[in-house]
């Protein structure tokens, strides 16, 4: 799978929102269910336990041809093989990382506005995390773009995007038609009894 | 400087105890007290934020001749080109950053017992962090293992060795002669009004 078609649906595991399943079992799930990648982030997690969850989610995700990246820390993300990293605002910038990891090693970027996007691409970024699409529960004090802030991100972006943010399969049609290639998501996922099931009717509701 | 030399005095900068200076300003005056090696250690940052303290603090340590190594968060150490990192219980293990990381790279552990000291040399690690010597506020549930206890960890080890715990100028010669090359200090140098002196008087009363 290439990296454009991996983004198609990620799924983002959590600990709160998919409980009391844990974060392998919640990927697991996904996975059955067609997930394309997914992103492991816990805050508050230590190393060591990030570590040993990507560990014991990777084997479900090669299994299935699916992408697994880590969330910020990209010393896990390496130290687990995994496919690469995304790092937000407040990680390692994009342009350091990518000095120090090995060739085909992806590096994600977030992006809220056109000029992120433009500065996240000029830095190195494979992909480019678009958001908040919508409200959503999991990330306060994230600015919400809308539908028409996330096609004015793909606009000026060359390499591949995904929306994220409040995305279920009531509105995924809608991002899906601003141009990205995929939608990462959390709690309209995994707090489902189904969650195979939601990435199902989610992927059914893209659009194309 | 060796890395065994470079073990001698290690200052690890903290916000609490060394409160107004910034980490910076408590590495820079313990620098010009002669620190051989500053450990960047806060939980409380963000990878974005180490990563800024950290290539603030590389340029007085290269100055210096002093090493500069980060606690737990080995990518940040690899994006800001430090000398190495440190590796507790907590975080990575040795051997998945040892396969991670490029060739000199220093990676040290902490071992609490003579088995942990095996282990942490048996996975690759270049020094390890003996502790808690001594009682200390700076960490709460480690066990104090007393001089007895770090001269035990040493007699296993044939990699370098520092002590971590409650050392200042008054028991330092103690932990010396149970054969470290040095030790790692925290509150008895940083909430010093003078950080610079406190170093220099460790150094003078650490008996070799």
């Amino acid at each position: 799978m290439d990296l454009r078609n991996a983004l198609r649906i990620c799924v983002i595991p959590d600990r709160k929102a998919g409980a009391p399943l844990t974060l392998e079992e919640q990927a697991d799930r996904a996975l059955q269910g067609g997930a394309t990648m997914i992103q492991l982030r816990c805050k508050e997690m230590n190393g060591r336990e990030l570590y040993e969850t990507a560990i014991r989610i990777i084997p479900a995700c090669r299994k299935r041809g699916a992408f697994f990246i880590v969330n910020d820390r990209l010393d896990v993300a390496l130290a687990a093989a995994a496919d690469g990293v995304h790092l937000g605002r407040e990680d390692l910038p994009v342009e350091a990382a990518r000095r120090r990891v090995p060739k085909g090693f992806i590096v994600g970027a977030t992006a809220h506005s056109a000029e992120e996007g433009t500065a996240a691409e000029a830095a190195g970024a494979d992909y480019v995390g678009i958001g908040a699409a919508f409200p959503s529960g999991a990330k306060k004090n994230t600015g919400v773009i809308g539908v028409e802030g996330v096609r004015k991100v793909v606009s000026v972006l060359s390499i591949p995007a995904v929306a994220i943010g409040g995305i279920g399969e009531g509105n995924v049609s809608q991002v899906m038609a601003a141009g990205v290639d995929g939608v990462a998501v959390i709690s309209s996922v995994v707090s489902c009894i189904d969650i195979a099931g939601a990435v199902r009717r989610l992927s059914a509701n893209m659009g194309r």
